[in-house]
């Protein structure tokens, strides 16, 4: 699923280009991307009507897990391919390597994980 | 398993507590956590002898996941709570709701998902 995403991510498109690309069988791929169009991650646009062909495209709510893909590649990186990252993720505009902060607006500060706290939001229900 | 972190970040450390907070069963609880334990994400350390009893820590290869957490929970919040979170993550000193954020430390500027490119990094594959 995640591999999926981050080929769509990079502009990859089409069924068969996914397929070559992941080296995952044909029912495979075609039943996770089934989900992720049930999920409303990505949508599909015929591109060819005589055999009908789809491509594969993000949705906003799709694009919008791009920090989550992120964070978790940066965590792989660092857990499991022992920091030297086989793919960099940079800026389009100036090649630098991005990085990724959680930050309080009104301190400035980058938060480290001990320094995050949870409290009731707008959302919560009353009473929980 | 994602709320099974959740709760670890948020101080949760016995077996009961976990139990009762996410109203999940004892056998499905207890496989997870033997799962996260195995995958040196979660440390089990015994608190009482008889009988043995264990608190469950998150290893810093588990704290290292908070950023992907944080991002899924906005993912969450943006797309299945109205944009209306039932729970906030804070700066645990002033009590700000945290940002997170993708960001080129050359240009400084916050980085949108389409300016995000990826290029082979120092552990590539010759010939991949």
């Amino acid at each position: 699923m995640l591999l999926i995403l981050r080929d769509l991510f990079r502009g990859v498109r089409r069924f068969s280009q996914l397929e070559e690309d992941l080296g995952i069988a044909k029912n495979l791929l075609a039943s996770r991307l089934t989900k992720l169009v049930a999920a409303d991650i990505v949508s599909k646009v015929p591109y060819q009507d005589r055999p009908v062909r789809q491509e594969y495209f993000l949705t906003q709510k799709g694009r919008d897990l791009s920090p989550s893909l992120v964070a978790l590649m940066g965590w792989g990186d660092r857990w499991y391919n022992d920091g030297t990252p086989p793919t960099l993720l940079v800026h389009s505009e100036c090649g630098t390597p991005l990085k990724q902060i959680t930050q309080c607006p009104s301190c400035n500060d980058s938060l480290d994980p001990a320094e995050i706290r949870s409290r009731p939001g707008p959302g919560a229900s009353v009473g929980s």
